[in-house]
């Protein structure tokens, strides 16, 4: 008998007919012997519809004010699972945030959890209870007041509770099947990954997969929990996001075990549109200037993920710098430039949002080599042009132009033998 | 400076431009120099389609989830009001029945208040704050889950906060003027009472007005707690409800306070087509039939108001046996008699739902002779059959025929020289 943490978000609880489907998951689950504690989003749109009442009301939302409103989401949810579940003759209990000791620090809509105390949940499981738990929201010890966790808010929830339980896996379930190598919408050859590694993981997350929050990823890492993405509308086993040393219990799947023996080389192919490059053009070259450009930008509140420095021209003592950003933040950005463009110095701004970002992940690049020149002339032979480099550990990323991603991801998916014998068969389309 | 409390039912919070014209009304009071402490119910229809997803999920509900899930409509109509007021300027916060200290049994669907601890709201209100509290909700100290009150809940919510603060009145907002001596939709001559004692108030309630719950007034009167009711849509004074012995403070009402010197002999006249008569024909006279019969229908959950037994036919040595209880009941409590009709040993039972109710209600009858007399004259001479009779110490109530009780209350309330020198204005249609 295992201790099974499972997240349902959204779309999995949108309306009374997905809740009972969940409930009868979350049944078959106890059925088969477990002990199961489930954390759960608000229903399909409820976030946003609440978020909207908020704007007609008042046009800045009182930060307090408004946790307590979207915390309003989850217990809505919760409390149905858990009506749900009791009329298939288990005996079900639903726990705010509070109630489930999720303590955060008192910065409201985005907390950090300071510590789980599952005193409650506890005495549920030990009375033979089912337990769901509202995701996203916690509870500030001095201010006595309600939080919520900010994006993918019930992901770190249902890990944090994994942790605080020590459960033998935290199951995230979503309308994809897993994580794949990449984004079957863009590659359809794109293989589900059976094991991937949370450091691999945080690089695909970072750049642009969107199946986990990265958040939760690194949580799960820290604590050592076992996290496993699947589906909601399938039964596959999804894939399982080990930390280094871990490996899944065979009592969980002797299936995914096998597979993390072969480590490939490259996990995954990740495709990012979202990015915007702003080039910075006419830069004095002189000491301190690159700094000041950055401090500039991370005052305007924007999140700089690549920066390429052109070589100097030596005639004018001037060079230019680019650098990309998610493009809802590059108005302020170029406006906060704008701004400084005297002390600074610089000639102009260029502001380009037609890029697109290809990312290739693998914790094997560390001990292999050859791995970047592989996509170098794969994307070459492709007639891609590369803008920019970036490159960490077990991950290189390059900038393209956006037109050219999704055929740059294909050709690069092939190249390093990544490509499935069948198309992926993809659930995002139909809208649950 | 008063301390007031004020009380927002659904249809005043209905959606954002009904939130934001509550809001500036607990302003204009906070800006006349008063501390607010506001208990708000739920936005317009939500608890009506949250059950509504509870009967999808689930046949039967699971009290403590479906308190749990009732509980989250306030919430939001509480944080979207704090927004609100926000937005104006003003400070305002929110609190669950938790964190208000409503501390209630364990009763869930219809928890009864057995302390109040309000540490929090005075810290706010101490900080200068406006206090936003969720209405009909509690939590029980042993399990420390989340309780709801029933009906009338948010009223009982906000004269509990005003008795643990000692507030100086509680005013509780509606979509009609007050505390009329007739419905105005059934007397358009009714006029509404300046003041009304809290044992008249409950015979009002008890017997068909709806403007206040019983149980809130009930606290009230224990409590020393002085309620006004009064309209959202409007700033005419409302009625002020008074246990023995207070006074209206000048300060807040000195209108009111005039018209109390009356002390007229007929508050009002109610009436009630809501509820059914129920004969039992052919019961032997003999001791402990009556006993017998009205066990059965107390085990079968209906509340007997008015119960009238026939003078014994000395022929037969069997009487017949009448009792009103609500319509919605009348079914079970049929079922339940005619099961047990062997052992009773009466003849037949007959329903009647076509009965309508008419009380006089008045203090001053305690020391009044003839209010009796006016009342059965005033029928007589309309030609209406009274078919039951029933009297408390300030209450005549009788029932006629449901199609004579509109023209019965017309000719009932000229009789007592109730009637206005012009029609009433029923804010009641609007659907607001």
């Amino acid at each position: 008998m295992a201790l099974i943490v499972q997240k349902y978000g959204g779309s999995s609880v949108a309306d009374a007919e997905s809740i009972k489907r969940v409930a009868k998951r979350i049944v078959d689950t106890r059925r088969a012997g477990h002990d199961v504690v489930v954390a759960v989003s608000a229903m399909g749109d409820t976030t946003d519809e609440l978020l909207d009442l908020a704007h007609q009301v008042a046009p800045i939302s009182a930060p307090r004010e408004l946790d307590m409103l979207l915390s309003s989401g989850e217990r809505i949810s919760m409390a149905l699972l858990a009506m749900a579940i009791h009329s298939m003759g288990f005996e079900a209990r639903s726990f705010t945030g509070s109630q489930a000791g999720m303590i955060t620090d008192a910065t409201h809509g985005a907390a950090r959890i300071v510590d789980v105390t599952p005193i409650r949940l506890r005495e549920a499981l030990d009375e033979g209870a089912i337990v769901i738990v509202a995701g996203f929201q916690g509870f500030n010890r001095d201010t006595r007041d309600i939080t919520t966790l900010g994006r993918g808010g019930s992901d770190t929830t249902a890990v944090a509770l994994a942790a605080a339980l020590q459960a033998d896996v935290c199951q995230i379930y979503s309308d994809v099947d897993g994580i794949f190598t990449a984004d079957p919408r863009v590659v359809p050859k794109a293989r589900k990954l059976d094991v991937v590694s949370s450091e691999e993981m945080l690089e695909l997350a970072a750049n642009g997969a969107k199946v986990l929050y990265i958040r939760a990823v690194e949580y799960a890492r820290r604590h050592g929990v076992i996290i496993n993405a699947r589906s909601t509308f399938s039964s596959g086993q999804g894939t399982f996001v080990l930390a280094p040393g871990m490996t899944v219990p065979a009592a969980i799947a002797a299936i995914a075990e096998e597979s993390a023996m072969e480590e490939p080389i490259v996990a995954g192919v990740a495709t990012d549109l979202s990015q915007a490059k702003i080039t910075v053009i006419g830069v004095p070259d002189v000491p301190g200037k690159a700094a000041e450009i950055f401090t500039v930008v991370a005052k305007s509140g924007a999140n700089v993920d690549m920066i390429v420095q052109n070589v100097s021209a030596a005639a004018t003592a001037r060079t230019d710098i680019s650098f990309t950003l998610p493009k809802s933040d590059a108005a302020t950005a170029l406006r906060a430039l704008a701004a400084e463009q005297p002390g600074i110095g610089f000639e102009s701004l260029v502001h380009d949002d037609q890029i697109g970002k290809l990312s290739v992940v693998g914790a094997g690049m560390r001990t292999h080599s050859g791995v970047s020149a592989t996509l170098f002339e794969a994307l070459s032979t492709a007639g891609v042009n590369i803008e920019m480099i970036s490159t960490s550990e077990i991950r290189i990323s390059v900038v393209v132009r956006g037109d050219d991603l999704a055929g740059a991801a294909r050709i690069v998916h092939t190249a390093y033998g990544l490509d499935g014998d069948t198309d992926a068969v993809v659930h995002a389309g139909t809208g649950r």
